[in-house]
């Protein structure tokens, strides 16, 4: 599972730091590309990114603020002038459908592609291209919204090792063992499935939050998460001016990893007032979480079937 | 004068062209900043030029299409981020008004500063910021305009020499002798003051146009201009393709721009088809008119007071 971090800066674009998106694209899996908010010029990230427009299945908008969704007429549309066929399917709060089509009617843009677009009223839980979805409210001016997503978790491997020991060769009874059923053996002896199977393989646990003040539920939510994706627009220098306008410290959102016990936190929406003095920021960033990396634009971040957590070169 | 073209691509951003925008600065003149179009990411153009966003104080929108508006509800956010307060007017096809409108309101934006959105129903003529502007429709599927921009006509220079020689010293004669007034001297003779004054001095004259098939009316307004800048999105390869969408060839434009007398032509909204083959384009442009610049992004001509365009440094 790649992160593909093509905007990290907070209310406006800075040379360095487009505003907010944040692609997902499931390497092994034949979902698609998951595309969380999408800011002006997101469409342009792409460009310099190895994802592909049409690629992308899935738009989530944490919450109605132009640094998070002044991108997304220009994209819908260039997914259609690329060629995209495929449905898409839009989650955000309330009022996303009214800003899509009017701005879509007002331009006479007409995609050629299916489109969804499914408002959320509040916390709510759905699957989602086989993945449970859990979404959760935050603390800003405006609704906005956290997602967690949780890969189910897959069956674990039948131990063919032990079925050939006790003479079960591949058959028609290996489907029933690996569901751990009870099966009979042609010479009537009754055999636990459960015993050749191993554990489960558990899915991966992602939660990606919109801006937002810090609330408890997210370390609620994030509970041993592998990856904690979460807003940090100023470090401890601008504490109460972060509260005033519902955003987080650096230092509140490391309180909540902790106590959630996340593998890995993410943080970005980064104000621009770090920009000519960047290592402030990551030192303090560094302090403050064991496994901890400051976002920046077009990095990619690849998350292992077992959790590990490289920059992909 | 400064044309800084900023976005020079059609329909969808490339990773040379962007979609449109062109901004005049008025280097001389107490004028804001001007916009022509504003596609996605021009505010981010902005970022790498020598203008400034608050001090835009028009913006034209040649028409609804994404490719020349998404870039708007952003561009509009940012200058009051960046703390602009003067006034704004937005000339635009009708529609403009609903569509920035809804854009803003849907994302909580408030602007602080006063901005005035005119709707232009056709053709029609007005002076804005000490300049005569004409207002003339093109042929595209959806309403198109192109403007012409005439500057007034300044009055001309007092023949000082020739008054000192008649023995009138600077002093308030002198403004009426400059009116061109019939002024009556101490000694009781009378004073034809035109005889004293030079011919006015020509304001430039510059057209911008939106997308659009070859329209007779544009040679019809850009009569002897200083500059027409005119969208050829193809060369003569795709001559029945710009005739199905609405747009032009270098063929076309060329025809107008000589047809009118221009005294020099910018290409501008190139397909991204011509990306891999520029020399192509190039080299037709350069055959098909005398003086004649092909657009590229962050490319900024200077238009002298004599009529002299010069590539900036």
């Amino acid at each position: 599972m790649e992160f593909h971090f093509l905007g990290t800066g907070a209310g406006v674009p800075a040379k360095k730091r487009n505003v907010s998106a944040l692609a997902l694209r499931f390497l092994e899996q034949k979902r698609g590309v998951w595309l969380f908010d999408c800011g002006e010029a997101t469409q342009h990230q792409f460009l310099h990114s190895a994802l592909s427009i049409p690629a992308i299945s899935t738009i989530f908008i944490s919450h109605l603020h132009g640094d998070h969704v002044y991108g997304l007429p220009g994209l819908l549309s260039s997914r259609s002038f690329q060629g995209g066929k495929t449905p898409l399917t839009i989650y955000g709060p309330k009022g996303i459908k009214a800003y899509i089509e009017h701005s879509l009617a007002a331009t006479n843009t007409v995609l050629k592609y299916p489109f969804t677009i499914v408002e959320l009223a509040g916390s709510c839980q759905f699957e989602h291209e086989d993945c449970a979805i859990s979404v959760f409210s935050l603390q800003h001016p405006v609704q906005s919204f956290g997602f967690r997503i949780e890969e189910k978790a897959k069956p674990g491997k039948l131990n063919v090792e032990a079925l050939r020991e006790k003479g079960i060769s591949p058959g028609p009874l290996y489907a029933a063992i690996k569901k751990g059923e009870h099966v009979q053996l042609e010479n009537g002896e009754w055999l636990d499935g459960s015993r050749y199977v191993e554990e489960p393989i558990k899915g991966r646990t992602v939660v990606i939050c919109g801006d937002t003040a810090p609330v408890e539920e997210v370390s609620v939510q994030a509970k041993e998460a592998d990856v904690l994706v979460h807003e940090a627009t100023f470090a401890s220098d601008h504490q109460a001016h972060a509260g005033d306008f519902g955003h987080s410290t650096i230092e509140d959102v490391a309180k909540l990893a902790t106590s959630a016990g996340v593998k890995h936190l993410v943080l970005t929406h980064i104000s621009s007032r770090y920009a000519q003095n960047e290592l402030f920021y990551l030192q303090e960033a560094k302090a403050a979480f064991s496994s901890v990396i400051v976002a920046e634009d077009m990095l990619v971040l690849n998350l292992s079937k077992k959790g590990e957590l490289t920059t992909h070169d």
